[in-house]
């Protein structure tokens, strides 16, 4: 972290201001009572966490397969984002999970990581945990289209 | 349709039955003023829509990347169930999807047809498509695994 | 095809163009006694034939996995040349293979069909089936990057 | 490794096992001046070199992008006998890949690491680099079947 500016080695925006410009862009998914948290960014790296509500679990207690995927989705996002700015333009063109192991009740973290920033294409990948465990539930690899700067 | 069945030909579960064991394993997905309805189910294909939510959509009323992702899952899952009956262990192992457009405001259908109906695993792919256009906006391949019977 | 220019409708390149670049692009795949051929070029689809060799094939006569791979990636790139000309740096940037049968013994042929084409990305399926059967025995999606022209 | 039995620890099978196995079932790829040698195999682990012949190359000396399809199949089938012993009946069912950059000319290495090993299915991620690099040239995630025991 820079002394002053928030803004961790290796990234160019501060934690502050993304999570800020995630709470203007994803309402429903972050900010105050919202179940989506940035936990760390870093050089090429990025921990999201969620806390599932209602709306993400399945019978069980378990969290569901689409709120996996946009736990993925996201993570790779602010990973991204941490490298390029708030390029709001950057979206997503191929997404591809596995599912592992159902997950155990409670929160998830999502640990992704940029395997390629290319000027037009980055690919990262994603291994989602469950905070009580080790073993990955999921893990997913994504790209994401940059536009022209 | 088998006269007074309601079971479609090369099907073995009424879209009425469908329907109403969806409603109860997606609560929040299917059912009355819910946002997703099965269109059609036929020899391993399912037609699902859906009519999008404030939270499913992004800024300019696009339907969001993991509400496409969900619809994708959820009509493959209709078009498997429609097969091998009404089996709730059935689990996606992977899904994979590509972004292909922006898909216009409004409602969104998702066609799933079964390439792969084996007895441990069902591949399928699913294009979904906006009601108002041709183009496809996302294209989408997935695996389930079928638990022993 | 427009009488006079061998040039199918909907297409910018002659299958004859197309299979001599083929030829000097990939010497060991297409050409005379090479196991890969063109079989058609359409509007945003293409047909490649593999007569497996020696090389291709795993015990018993099937065709291995990886020529599988190869022959998907090469009828894609047959498609894609078809509508925007002999780009030799048009590159794969990502391939997802089901296999979903074990192919009898003999000739593969794969169909190929673009679902995006567009000034950067093109995505597009292709179907594996045997010639002496109707059931798919791999099914691909993959991306292309399309140099900037 | 257990002294006496060269069988690595977190291994099943001896690495010269495993090579003599790779021999028989794929004459083409390992064995006395064929291009593919294992370089080491651990717990759910495995590294496999490519060496790439006249075949695998592209103009340029650029290793074709099928060549890194098979190498990171293999890779990853190495690491699932490892750990499952010599089933010969396992077999890829989904296998993506992402390539990231050009490969310089040269080996390639491909290290595999399995992140689910169940009783059906086996999930793993491969990175494949130059030995003359670290950047990843392509990434790949892949799904074997395992026959029941």
């Amino acid at each position: 972290m820079d002394a002053g500016t928030g803004v961790a080695r290796g990234t160019v925006v501060s934690a502050e201001d993304l999570e800020a410009f995630l709470v203007r862009e994803f309402p429903q998914a972050f900010g105050p009572g919202r179940p989506h948290s940035v936990v760390s960014v870093g050089y090429r790296t990025a921990t999201v966490r969620l806390d599932a509500s209602e709306e993400h679990l399945r019978p069980g207690g378990t969290v569901s397969g689409p709120a996996l995927m946009m736990l993925a989705d996201v993570t790779m996002y602010v990973a991204l984002l941490g490298q390029i700015g708030l390029v709001p333009l950057a979206v997503t063109t191929n997404l591809s999970i596995n599912f592992l192991r159902k997950p155990p009740p409670g929160a998830i973290l999502a640990d992704a990581r940029l395997i390629k920033l290319g000027k037009r294409l980055a690919v990262g990948d994603v291994g989602l945990r469950a905070v009580s465990g080790e073993d990955l539930v999921a893990h997913c690899v994504a790209t994401y289209s940059i536009p022209d700067r």
